[in-house]
């Protein structure tokens, strides 16, 4: 299956069929307008620790949704949680077992999905304020990086903060600043502006998660909180269960961007 | 034991002091630039659905901070929550069965302590903007409602949303929004403003806590969502014990209220 010509004139119906039916590509530049989110799921005895250690780090993990135990759908989210994604991990004792299109046999009676928010909501707003975002210009999947900052712990439940990397023009960093920090509830604002050995990244063309993208002369490289970090808290705390999305095959959820968009 | 004379001028240590001392008083105009909070505790084993309410229902529960099963102070609070808070209320089953100035008799090793933004918060910035806070001119306790608005459940937990009213005059209700908006954490921007009959609430001089207070003949009554949200839920939902604030008498944050403030 190929991808469509213009992803993001897509809805979320149109690309979740898409996802559903087996096309497996990063959703960066998708369904413009729509809100992107991470997925992790873990069973319910996990979920109290996992929902608090989202509380206590609210800047990586900003909690949109949680589904009963069990549920496939979520108030956000009308499509089937297992499926209408472009890829899984499942994780089990901390170590992935399986990257899949379908994470269905996977499924538990007892699994409790969190929708975090993902800073592809607010790559269109960068665009349309005429910061570039690179990793859509090459067409690639965003740069994301384990850093050497400790997330707060919360029972069973704690890692390194993870990030994504957009390449920013030094004229347009303060740009960025200022449209991101208004999606507080998406990463809003970066946690780092240059100086990657700081964050404990020693080679920005080798990220933990994603592809490297170019980075110019005149530009400096800006990190935003991920929603990937509850996956490196996975691999740290060794639950016995864990599904996620694949990093950068997101959720596509039926809220518009400007829902998480502040004064 | 009475009252300091500027109570305004304390700092937290101060105040919870007093309080730990036997003081009796609400908290609102107490330690100027200080965070104030709502408390309530429940077992750990309905601590998820009360953390699950709060994130379905962020408006009237923000949450601050949530301490360990057991833990009597939190990374916001340096004092004992179990005796330096002005008053406590005591429910078992959702029947509040004892109002008490020390809750210790009541603390169990599984308690886990939420506490939920508080609009006293905002209140000092109200008055520096020149907006009336009238429970204050008339030291009373703020009023709070009952409305007919239901909050989203969570596993056993449910109920109506509750509100606090300040009377504003009609010039200024536009400030009152645009100061009060940017704090989200602590109640944020009002949820009505006039027409208390559409809220349900029959009765401004009737509240269901606190004391009524003067409404002028030029001046609308606004609410705010309420942080004692999670102890109406109490009383629906009857967990086997809840303990939570004398409602406006709050717990004293060590943390300072323009961390709450957004640009």
């Amino acid at each position: 299956m190929t991808a469509p010509i213009d992803p993001g004139a897509l809805g979320p119906d149109q690309a979740r069929a898409l996802f559903r039916a087996g096309l497996r590509v990063p959703t960066s530049g998708w369904c413009a307008g729509w809100t992107q989110a991470n997925l992790i799921g873990v069973p319910r005895e996990d979920a109290y620790d996992l929902l608090l250690f989202a509380q206590r780090n609210p800047k990586p993990c900003p909690v949109l949704d949680v589904t009963e135990p069990g549920g496939t759908s979520a108030s956000l989210f009308a499509g089937d949680l297992r499926t209408d994604l472009p890829g899984y991990v499942v994780y089990e004792h901390g170590e992935p077992v399986a990257e899949v299109a379908d994470a269905t046999p996977y499924w538990r009676e007892d699994l409790v999905s969190f929708l975090i928010g993902c800073s592809f909501t607010f790559e269109d707003a960068l665009r349309e304020a005429g910061v570039p975002v690179r990793h859509i210009e090459q067409n690639r999947n965003v740069p994301m990086y384990r850093t050497n900052r400790m997330c707060r712990r919360a029972g069973g439940f704690g890692g390194p903060l993870v990030v994504s990397m957009r390449p920013v023009p030094a004229a347009q960093v303060a740009d960025a600043v200022r449209v991101t920090a208004r999606y507080p509830s998406v990463h809003g604002a970066p946690v780092h502006v240059g100086a990657p050995v700081e964050l404990g990244i020693d080679d920005l063309a080798a990220p933990d998660f994603g592809d490297p993208v170019e980075i110019r002369v005149d530009e400096i490289p800006v990190f935003w909180a991920c929603g990937v970090t509850p996956q490196a808290a996975v691999m740290a705390s060794r639950p016995k269960l864990a599904i996620g999305h694949a990093p950068g095959h997101m959720a596509i959820t039926d809220a518009r961007d400007t829902r998480y968009l502040v004064p």
